[in-house]
């Protein structure tokens, strides 16, 4: 245990400067921090090979106001017609606007905003103000041939919101974040693209006192760990998915119906539980990450809010093979399926059990003297959710499967923990950025019969590179597999990131797991999708495009590798 | 209750004729018979005001062999491509066999049959060995603008495997029907479309035995009431449900991966439990009905099969208001769903109970007394199946939430007389049509709040016609709604019935249902579809086929309304 009184860095900890780069790049709410701890810090220092001397000046902060030389080019007489349609104040051509939009918050446009890289932004900002602006934005935009992109939560890790083709960026979250109507009886609710899930959660929860006539409270039962700056048009077009997925479904099992505005039309599909009227259309359109339309209202499912039921419980595993013998037993035993469920692989379990002061205490000892050891154990967390009784039984069929696996108890404790943290680690970045290291992030899915063998071969590229921190856990479970999320933790400068990330997900390509579960693909992953949708499925996406958006004026520059030049495809 | 010696119809009760017109329209299996009891028999006789003298001939009966004139178009030296493709012996163009595959089993498909009026047929039958002979097949049919429709099991009631336009048609329950794969660890099962459901499912409970290393029984879980006659390639591109589906999902939730061969190449999806990765491109092949193309495997999930938890119950309702509240509440519980789960409406609680025999008895009169009234009071019943401890649960919180809506519980003897009789109930149909009643069913999809309007404005059309039984049902539930599923009893002759069914469709379709929940589109819905759709999002579904099929030969002539003429468009 680090000393209290040794030396600590002064981590950021301020609301940053208005219109400054960091305020960009700062992820959540501009009040909101989560600094490493001690154990952290000592880890840290310990793992890269560093000294307090390295923590005591941040580097490229971005405090500096936003300013640049990056013409815009769309026409005086466009501009105009753009002001004429959604108000002079809903067009915005400043810098800041526009650099505010296009970049999300994946490492990489962390590392351009300090560097001051500025590239691929709009034209203009433009914030619709309903449906009928959208329409009329689309039709302006497709006779022009202006390319047009859409902003909303700019949480996207996978570089969704750049204009690399310029155009207007659509700003969703001001006007259109409206709660159109929530239907009791069917247990739905129908918003506007750029509600983000704290706004629709509130509301959702105290639904009796807002909504006339809603008998429950209700959540949306979709909570992504981006959850504070996410909104629900970027969960539907990304094809996202909440922590608590494997109770309440990705987006796509969670949206009804929907409607986007496309250049060919607005496509609206209709309200119904279930059908067999076709192909469905809704399917289409999720996971099309604005290169088809754009999202203007979607239908939900909700759910009763009942958090007095929720059963917390934690385990510990001797190792990673029976921990995963016991999580597949889990998610094929009918007995209904947990809410949170999460596995770290042991390199997590130790960071882990390291953080929160674990390791190193006569817990710690008790634990290795009864086979728990580090470099082996594996922690897994979790809720039950739904109704008492459902609950309780899934909660203790868990425990009788774990233990089973030769698992120990260790409580609801560890999970309160998580919880308390799940929407907060990201806060960490930019405290870690301050001082050359990088955090990041990949995701995959995999069938339970690949996943021990797609994490072995991932984790030995990421391994390869000395000094650096490697976990993994899984955190949405199927009956037939579960997802892979990698974590990397090292000091890297930003042209090492960019080639080592690529390895990572050359890594998870070649492995054969699909190349994500629930962030997307966008331009990020752009360079290997081809290859991975295969020849004739990628033409029928083209096909699609070619439908919906004739003039590649939707999210052009290539998102979903739709109009990517050969020789930017990686495998 | 009708005299044991009073006069009782003399059924059809053999297996027809070889090659015989009734061998075609025969539901399910050649020796099964289902025969109206004789409680059905008075019951049809008062409703219809008919005599015993109406039960003594029977008509049209179809025994004569089927022989007729209808040219084949093909020139031979198609046909000898064809025999080098698949072999001589797997191409077929007598009568027989070309009749065989293009009518369904639609009632109109039967009078048709009976009245030997032939139209739609391919010119010739080809049984395709492996997917390599549906490749050759579809690159030389898409060469030669020969149409190609796919027949498997014939349970189809949609018209959907007629052949207005000629050509081939593909059988694919000669040879095409293995088990690829069985993967005990994913929990999936890879077939070839055109295995039987109880082929698949006798393999499955089957497997400890029959697969090496399989440590479990399993279930498909998919057991539609055509069962004994369907296959698991009609369930995919119709996107269909089993009365199980409550819980284990309709087709599309339980599909992991597919193969497609289309005039435009191999369409094939990669087995993950789920991903972002753009658009889901098996659901724009699930429900596309042959028209964009063949398929050739799919890769469903499995269940264990555990009978042994399985609990049955029903219960009475005191009117259908009161019962639709209970079944809301059971589907918005969250405390885990019902299997088969069925709530009857006034008029077939009433032929139910006539039929098992519970009218005019001390039970009857006993419920009379409590307030369970004829014309008013409903039954549900159901199971719950999964782990032994869910089930329970499931079936007591069931119990809890029906006897708080007034309901009376009538046990599981209820449920397993249906059980018996769940695959059965479609082999009266020849009975009746044998003396010119006709027994149809259409059903739809609903929302909660529109459940109650939509099946009185269907029902006030079916009951203005004097001496029609309008019975209905929903059997498939969501939190967010179910289906109706309407069943009509008639005496009507062809004519009459054409007419009839159509105004159902078009009561249907006003009232704002979807079209269809499990049953497809094919041709018979195709004149509503359009409009069902809308015209932009039947665009989709074009630019789709046009991508697939440029030279439209997948099943043309009506299906999905792709290739509908204006003039057959209803509304």
């Amino acid at each position: 245990m680090p000393k209290k009184d040794a030396f600590y860095p002064d981590w950021y900890h301020r609301v940053p400067p208005e219109k400054s780069y960091r305020s960009i790049f700062k992820w959540g709410y501009p009040d909101t921090f989560k600094h490493p701890n001690r154990r952290l810090y000592a880890l840290m220092k310990e793992t890269f090979a560093m000294t307090d001397d390295d923590f005591r000046v941040k580097r490229n902060t971005g405090d500096e106001k936003v300013s640049f030389d990056y013409p815009v080019k769309l026409s005086t007489a466009q501009l105009d017609q753009l002001r004429a349609i959604v108000g002079a104040e809903n067009v915005l051509t400043d810098d800041y606007s526009r650099l505010r939009v296009a970049y999300g918050k994946m490492i990489y446009d962390l590392i351009r905003l300090r560097e001051k890289k500025i590239e691929n932004l709009p034209d203009a900002v433009v914030r619709p103000r309903s449906k009928e602006d959208v329409q009329a934005l689309v039709r302006f935009c497709h006779a022009e041939k202006i390319p047009l992109t859409v902003f909303s939560g700019g949480s996207s890790v996978m570089r969704g919101t750049e204009c690399p083709k310029g155009g207007i960026s659509l700003e969703m979250g001001v006007h259109m974040k409206r709660i159109l109507k929530l239907n009791p009886v069917n247990q739905t609710v129908t918003v506007e693209p750029g509600i983000t899930g704290p706004d629709l959660e509130d509301a959702l929860r105290d639904a009796p006192r807002r909504f006339p006539g809603a008998p429950h409270r209700y959540t949306c039962g979709h909570l992504p760990q981006s959850f504070h700056g996410s909104t629900v048009g970027g969960w539907v077009v990304t094809r996202g998915a909440g922590q608590n997925s494997t109770y309440y479904g990705k987006i796509e099992d969670l949206v009804v119906c929907q409607e986007y505005i496309t250049p060919a039309g607005e496509i609206a599909t209709r309200e119904y539980p279930a059908s067999a009227t076709g192909p469905d259309l809704d399917q289409v359109m999720i996971g099309s990450e604005g290169t088809f339309g754009v999202l203007v209202a979607v239908t939900l499912k909700i759910f009763r809010y009942m958090p007095e039921n929720t059963r917390r419980f934690s385990f510990i595993f001797k190792d990673y093979p029976s921990a995963l013998e016991a999580v597949r037993e889990v998610s094929q035993g009918e007995f209904g399926l947990p809410s949170v469920f999460r596995l770290s692989d042991p390199e997590e379990t130790d960071v882990a059990m390291r953080l929160y002061g674990v390791e190193g205490t006569a817990l710690d000892k008790l634990l290795r003297l009864l086979g728990y050891r580090p470099g082996e154990r594996c922690l897994l967390l979790g809720t039950a959710d739904g109704e008492r009784g459902f609950a309780r039984h899934v909660a203790r069929m868990i425990g009788r499967i774990c233990r089973r696996h030769g698992a120990l108890p260790t409580t609801g404790y560890v999970t309160r923990r998580w919880e308390h943290g799940r929407f907060l680690d990201p806060y960490l970045r930019e405290d870690l950025q301050d001082y050359g290291i990088i955090i990041d992030t990949l995701e995959c899915a995999v069938n339970w019969d690949s996943l021990e063998r797609i994490w072995r071969e991932v984790r030995a590229y990421c391994k390869a590179r000395p000094r650096t921190i490697c976990m993994s856990h899984s955190s949405h479970f199927y009956p037939q597999g579960t997802n892979l999320y990698f974590i990397f933790v090292a000091r890297m400068d930003a042209g090492e990131y960019l080639r080592y990330q690529a390895g990572v997900i050359d890594a998870i390509f070649k492995a054969g797991a699909a190349l994500s579960h629930h962030h997307g693909i966008g331009r990020m992953l752009a360079p290997w999708y081809e290859s991975f949708m295969g020849p004739q499925q990628m033409a029928v996406l083209r096909a699609l495009k070619k439908h919906f958006d004739p003039h590649n004026i939707m999210n052009p520059g290539g998102t979903l590798a739709l109009d990517l030049p050969d020789e930017k495809k990686r495998m």
